[in-house]
């Protein structure tokens, strides 16, 4: 008999919950029949949304959690008082083994400290990091770690390079993953302090395939496949990359509208370029995987939609059906 | 009788020596009668390459500099052994105060290098920053630090705010320009150990006005003036900056010869969109500005052409008028 991989939602995380939440977790076990969903929230609202759609009654199951930790609420206090909230009861199903994976559009603070003190790091892990995946020319990257992580240790990056090069290959299928760390120029002797105690270990490392540093111009034309930093740069990087392309976005836009004949053009540019853009769009890869815990948690962005709520649920197969803890155990920890 | 402003211009730096490098100058004395310029580099070439453009002849002068540094050279290295090089000679002349500011689309490394050792700093400025304009929405902000000092102290990042505040408001017209340090969320607590350190520094700062943090995301929103962090994160911010945007634009053309209607919309939005994108364009608004020397130093692109050249020159006009180097002592060094 197969087994179902079991994720927990949280039903009440982002800015469109619950309802694409809901919606998402629907078209989830649509698409995926080895997936069973438990959708973790204030019961009534949730049944409400649900009974909206038509679905596999005995594959979504609701599992109440009145309270809701919010975007203004400081991480470690959220996790610590609100025993009770849906990220809280949902990351305690994954501790306790009734799920495989917990996905939340919610707070990212909150995410990463339950992931450390309630679903628990594998021995031997430091840190776990918060990797997403971002677009790039010729597919998508990952971006390691862009978590809270801050004031890191070049002994946390190795793992970092290790776990992602483990989840290129056995997620993303991506054959010996090339591996890149951020810096400020091409050669060895160039960096900060980190960056140059990080480098010598990187290049002695033979479980990864390490090509030396990438200079951040290169990220977005797709030169590695795991770019490894620290998780201040990281979020840097995260962020200017959605920063940038949103305000490009607008000025052209902007730029289209300004001549009528360029308005004629606008019109007929329109759906090849929204096909474009969908392919440069981080959203369209499904959620941030948060590596090195007893478990999977993937937070997706907090404007997801039920798109990415369903692509980010879908991912938790790979990662069990491939083994990817049992893989980080071995490769990561045992080998150190 | 009027003072010109002397400028002189490593006529042998950067992709496009000398052609562009000589046309640019030639450009920037017809441009703008206030300013003197001295070409330095290889005699011959350099004259021969003036011999096809009409000036002023009492305007431009050539200084002889036999060697050239590339940027394949290890920057210390060949600034204490090329003596003769046009970066060294071209530095040594405004260290004499035969030239007021130095331009050159040469090796970065180099030309920090020698700013430090050559120019040298103003009393009391510990590390002098590399500051390029990066556009944004709403016009341009200051990027300030984005050159060699990796593993910067808070201290220096207070410097780099009142420096950069002084030439925004100075140079570039910005009234009380909005000051902002890089973090990975709005809050005062957010941060790593410096953002955390440096904080504080910069609200006490009676100077300059702070706005607090600045996630990398509004960066291209323009929602400050001036975006201070230390060099290896303002490095990756500038060059993710220039990445994201052309492999955008890469993309979008793609997309837009994909289909015959997307080909014939393109015909029509061209100018349009080639007149936008020119406003998102860094190269637009001159060079990057070494902050806190015994003289202006200018740093543009590689890839430079007459047109940023010029501007690049043209800088050190109000640079040199609005006694930027006398504000920066007055406001900098003795305020502390």
């Amino acid at each position: 008999m197969e087994e179902f991989v079991k994720v927990a939602v949280d039903a009440m995380g982002g800015d469109n919950a619950p309802e694409e939440i809901v919606k998402g977790a629907v078209e989830a076990v649509k698409d995926c029949d080895k997936i069973k969903i438990i959708l973790v929230g204030q019961e009534k609202v949730v049944k409400d949304t649900l009974s909206h759609y038509e679905y596999p009654a005995d594959r979504i199951s609701v599992v109440h959690a009145e309270e809701v930790i919010t975007n203004d609420e400081a991480p470690v206090m959220a996790i610590r008082r609100k025993k009770e909230s849906s990220i809280v009861v949902a990351m305690n199903l994954v501790k306790k083994g009734e799920a495989d994976a917990f996905v939340s559009a919610g707070s990212t603070g909150a995410i990463l400290v339950g992931g450390q003190l309630i679903v628990g790091r594998i021995r031997g892990i430091e840190r776990p990091p918060l990797a997403p995946l971002i677009p790039t020319l010729s597919g998508v990257s990952l971006l390691i770690d862009c978590g809270a992580n801050v004031d890191a240790r070049s002994s946390h990056l190795v793992q970092f390079a290790k776990m992602g090069s483990v989840y290129m290959e056995h997620v993303m299928g991506v054959r010996n993953p090339r591996v890149a760390i951020v810096n400020i120029g091409a050669e060895e002797e160039k960096g900060n302090m980190l960056v140059k105690e990080t480098y010598p270990l990187l290049k002695n490392c033979n479980e990864i395939n390490f090509v030396g540093s990438i200079e951040a111009r290169d990220i977005p034309y797709g030169k590695a496949d795991v770019i490894v930093c620290e998780a201040f740069v990281g979020n840097v990087i995260l962020k200017l990359y959605e920063g940038v392309g949103s305000a490009m976005m607008t000025k052209i836009k902007d730029g289209l509208m300004s001549t009528l004949r360029s308005k004629f053009g606008a019109v007929l540019i329109k759906p090849a370029l929204k096909k474009t853009l969908k392919s440069f769009d981080a959203s369209e890869y499904g959620g941030a995987p948060m590596l090195g815990l007893n478990g999977l948690v993937i937070k997706t962005h907090g404007s997801s939609k039920s798109i990415e709520v369903k692509n980010s649920i879908i991912q938790s197969v790979a990662f069990k059906e491939q083994q990817i803890n049992e893989k980080i155990k071995n490769n990561v920890v045992n080998n150190e």
